[in-house]
């Protein structure tokens, strides 16, 4: 329970998620005493499905994970992954710094056998439901082997989360001619093309938010700048649009007739639904929610933790890998 | 004039500019009969400042650039770079293919002294003005030192244009510890630093509409799909306002009552508006149209070329690498 969400963000958030969740238990990693007050604080209170787990430490957001792993050993991270590693937890969920819990994780948790790095991906709102974007920002430099490792993984998470049978993978990419994409990707291109996955080619920036691909594969610099321009882009709109109904009396009441369709624009592409992105490639269920989240965000984050135990998201993906495998041997 | 945009376009688009600019002449170049067809049928008709020159071929729009470079030598393109190299043109605006129109810029204009590579380069909106953004697609593997000029070259625009002393430039970067950036990022922070430019430091993605930077300086790969990225999750989003609007009767009727403000919304993240993109690092001004510009967009495009024109951009990157290269063999 380090970080910049505190005990108040995730306390309620634990309490909604166990409400509609009768099977889920959640055990809360931190500062004993402190957990225990901010239970006490909410009208729910104690639940009889709600833990605490005690934990002295806990890892700065500023913290370099070299030294969080070094130093920080019964931090709140580092004792909630234990947790999941030895079995007492089925997944874990922090908002914790980025970089210290994948760093950790692997070190705890080891990676799947046939994946190298792991990847953090999330669900996108697109124009006809989401896509499922990875790596975004746990790997600067991929090769095509890794960006076939993600494709796998996205592709995998897709089908449980989705049921989606059939997956369409799209390769992140440039759309000028001659120039057309990088060494890595040209020859990640090759391989999902020969692979058993659903791969539907080249994916340009704005094809993310079409709806023409249900995973879109690129490196972890790529991806993390085009999360982050997605962000700029959506609260810079969000603010052009307050500031156009608060110019003047008329656009002010215009706002008053308007506010309905407003919430209902806002409900769809409100960033906390989208909350919780997995650390994938690991032995084990790692979910890391924004750093700033609030209660119903952190709450997303629990429920996407919930669904990939649920659908045994890591197992699949080691069998999806082997099949993989062997598909490659055949050929 | 080959590719997407038409002489219905570009002879409309060429009128306002004509009006709008007493100083301005305009030579169109490509089929002389259907130019001369498409000045007749607008209102406005001939303009003493408007001729035509004619180029019997044009530049296909998925034509390989290597192979316009060898088969077009009289092609509309090729012919209008031609009139920029001979000083008939002070500047070429086109709507065409885009690694074509590099190529063959590249090719006759040669690249200004101490320039390896043209960039791509244009005017973002954000919160406060605009940010300028390169390179945007022209390069997909850039050294630090691309990087560095990169951020000469879109100093000296920002400068020229906004008429603004001491532009903010900042190096695009993820926002991870640790990982932070790719070896290139690295080495081009440290020569920024060491430069006599106004070098602010990291941007993440969404720093490029926050205003706090004047210019974003990153690779073609990067840039592409960030400027993409940007389009898909604006168009999104205006397709979410529209779907909410027309849901039902009330609706539709709030969307009445808020069409100035919603209009005013538009106007100001209008793309027509931001259209036009600098080749930069050229010995000559060239203008990059979008493909699918209308009137407005391609008229926007030629008002990039006067201000370019007007302020000698080429010559002022010139001046400005000069004293870098001074500064830096003084340290």
């Amino acid at each position: 329970m380090g970080g910049d969400v505190g005990p108040d963000v995730v306390v309620p958030a634990a309490h909604s998620a166990l409400e509609q969740n009768d099977d889920l238990s959640i055990i809360l990693v931190g500062d004993e005493s402190i957990l225990n007050q901010a239970i006490g604080r909410y009208k729910a209170g104690t639940h009889d499905r709600l833990h605490v787990h005690h934990a002295s430490q806990s890892v700065e957001m500023d913290e370099l994970p070299s030294h969080a792993l070094r130093n920080k050993k019964d931090s709140s991270m580092r004792v909630a992954i234990n947790l999941v590693n030895d079995g007492t937890a089925d997944a874990c969920v922090s908002a914790g710094n980025t970089g210290a819990l994948m760093a950790t994780s692997r070190f705890v948790l080891k990676m799947l056998p046939g994946i190298d790095r792991p990847a953090i991906c999330t669900a996108i709102p697109s124009i006809s439901a989401h896509t499922w974007m990875l790596d975004l920002g746990a790997n600067v430099d991929c090769d095509a082997e890794h960006l076939l490792q993600f494709a796998v993984m996205g592709s995998v998470l897709a089908k449980a989360v989705d049921n989606n049978e059939h997956p369409r993978i799209g390769l992140l990419n440039i759309g000028e001619e001659e120039i057309k994409g990088n060494e890595q990707v040209k020859q990640a291109a090759q391989l999902l093309s020969g692979s058993h996955l659903n791969y539907q080619g080249y994916a340009e920036g704005d094809d993310i938010y079409k709806g023409n691909f249900d995973v879109v594969v690129c490196d972890g610099f790529v991806g993390n700048i085009s999360l982050k321009t997605s962000e700029g882009v959506a609260k810079m709109i969000a603010r052009f649009i307050r500031e156009e109904f608060s110019r003047n009396l008329l656009t002010k009441l215009a706002a008053l007739v308007t506010m309905p369709v407003l919430k209902a624009f806002r409900n769809r592409i409100d960033p906390r639904r989208y909350n919780g992105a997995t650390l994938l490639g690991l032995r084990g269920i790692v979910i890391k929610s924004h750093g700033g989240a609030d209660a119903l965000a952190f709450a997303s984050a629990i429920k996407v933790a919930v669904v990939e135990v649920r659908e045994s998201v890591p197992e699949r993906i080691s069998k999806q890998l082997e099949s993989y495998l062997r598909h490659r041997q055949a050929i």
